[in-house]
């Protein structure tokens, strides 16, 4: 019998250091709202994301890539000087087909980075949108997984918790898994799986992005499969995995 | 109407920097053992418990210290030139009664260092062996708590974890609470409250202690309320308040 790969979590971007990340695939999983924004884009036709950490950085890769367009928000408004938000709804299909979005987050990219420069196999992105095209590609795959939630400034968040329980909970007869978080994650998901809508508002994250009216949205980041691609961080940027 | 104090859950001591831990009450948790043996010993009589990072001031101490008696474990072992280990059952009444116990840890005693360092306002222990003493202490000084964990190593571990819910299911009106790692942990020990026992098996720590034949101690460490007494740190010893 073949030995199982491992797959661990790390539940905030200060813990990533304790997990093995040699050889390992890591899932960068920001559910509000970086990773959702970008399997939206993605699988709605756009060539390319590139995700960077400064606002500079977003302003002139978007002036130097032809077809681009720049993207971030602070505190639930467009970035001064970029033009578009870190919504998934101004991404539809008739906008972003062919583009190259920019786009610049705080959690997501910063743990994204994090993770490529520790040498990992390979890093890919993550969300309900997402849920399926992730699991299968891990599971075809057979090497180590990190499922990495980004978190809130390092803090633990619930919503990047409960989807790396929602990916555990479809793989992990594929898997070695012996870590604490892990199993936390899967038994909250399993505990909130059939009301996730409502469990979800009870969250710190959404109670900071609703105030700011994006109570749709965040509906959308945490509805399964609705953006069925997968997005792999090659050359800087993330790109469908064909 | 008065303004209730916060109450904030750090899942890691690489996660405390994150909490605002000025003018708080800092709960160390420990669960699997250094905060469990700690209660015991000083519930059957110990007259402090001095928690020491290093094996050479624990022998320092102990030699200083009329009638103390030094220890610590490593791999389940009594350190060479400590006298006892880490497990609680080696400190009944007719033996620490009116001793001293100078105690090596890991976990436990790094994170009480680091909380008390970070000028806190107060430093207590806990574990299930005197949940309600701690529960009687936070509700009666209406002051900001941060419940922290001591993992294992800097991980996540969920006997912490389960202990800080089981805290904050029995006092949570009388708090303001605004972390997903305090619903976590509350919804994690009320699933697993009327089972902890059997739950515990399936976590890592329970597996490593286990494989040293510590199965008894370890149900012992989850039991509630059989070491209630309220250990405080001042000068930089373990006393019970009074």
């Amino acid at each position: 019998m073949n030995k199982k790969p491992t797959l661990f979590t790390s539940l905030s971007p200060a813990l990533l250091h304790l997990t093995n990340l040699k050889d390992a695939i890591v899932v960068i999983i920001d559910v509000f709202r970086a990773t959702s924004t970008i399997a939206t884009a993605l699988y709605n036709g756009a060539t390319k994301v590139v995700p960077v950490a400064a606002v500079d950085e977003c302003k002139r890769l978007g002036s130097q890539i032809p077809n681009a367009v720049t993207a971030g928000e602070r505190e639930g408004k467009v970035i001064e000087g970029l033009q578009y938000g870190n919504s998934p709804a101004e991404y539809p299909r008739e906008f972003i087909e062919g583009k190259t979005l920019v786009l610049t987050t705080t959690n997501g990219t910063k743990l994204l980075h994090m993770a490529f420069a520790m040498g990992c196999a390979e890093v890919v992105t993550g969300s309900f949108p997402n849920l399926n095209a992730v699991c299968e590609y891990l599971v075809s795959q057979n090497k180590n997984v990190v499922l990495g939630c980004s978190g809130w400034k390092d803090l633990f968040n619930l919503e990047d918790t409960l989807f790396a329980g929602a990916v555990i909970d479809r793989i992990h007869e594929q898997f070695a898994i012996h870590d604490d978080a892990s199993l936390m994650a899967q038994q909250i998901y399993r505990l909130h799986q059939n009301n996730l809508f409502k469990f979800i508002q009870n969250t710190t994250h959404w109670h900071r992005l609703a105030a700011y009216g994006l109570q749709k949205d965040l509906h959308y980041c945490i509805t399964p499969n609705v953006a069925n691609v997968l997005p792999v961080f090659r050359n800087n940027e993330l790109v469908v995995y064909q």
